[in-house]
């Protein structure tokens, strides 16, 4: 079974998650079939590992794991990798693997751009 | 004259901005009569203030500031506020305001979910 991991960069103040679960609502109304956890690299609960142990509890076996990031700096290039691969080696029963952070996405940046331009005054 | 700031979290890794970069060409693609910057809360140049100085030496009276975050934490309830006062007080000539976080915006966080709905395999 498929599933999903939304994985973030967590923050001290807990309404910063918001969205992030705004994303999950949004994942779950619109991909029933394709179980979603969020998960955070720091400051915020669940961790990685404990996202895909209960994404693999649920029955998943391949997991795709989506950095909510816009840029690939130090995170993305050295820590994630890192604690992916770690998962691996301790689910070696699932398939993991990851997308580049949502900020390369043309439509992620486009989106961006058209909320910007509703924003300017009249 | 209106003009825009795109404004970023920063990071050490140079890299981290290119989504940035995209941000700025695209605006600039679809809105040339709009003079776009970017600015940076830490560790990458330049900051609001550089920002707000240069749109105000472009000929900018109307700045609209879209925080490019997806959540709203400590930076932007406590440190984005007070930085966005310093300028106005700096530049009195000048109309600043802000929007929310990027991460607010339902076509984001749909362009989102998209996304990671395109990279689940097959």
């Amino acid at each position: 079974m498929k599933a999903i991991i939304l994985f973030g960069h967590g923050a001290r103040d807990i309404r910063w998650r918001e969205p992030f679960d705004t994303l999950v609502s949004l994942w779950r109304a619109q991909h029933a079939a394709i179980p979603v956890e969020l998960a955070f690299l720091e400051m915020m609960q669940p961790s990685l590992e404990e996202a895909v142990r209960s994404l693999s509890l649920q029955g998943a076996t391949q997991i795709t794991v989506v950095p909510v990031f816009f840029g690939q700096g130090g995170h993305l290039r050295n820590d994630f990798p890192v604690l992916l691969k770690e998962c691996q080696t301790k689910f070696p029963q699932l398939t993991l693997s990851a997308t580049s952070a949502v900020g390369e996405d043309q439509a992620v940046l486009q989106a961006i751009v058209d909320f910007g331009c509703r924003a300017i005054p009249p």
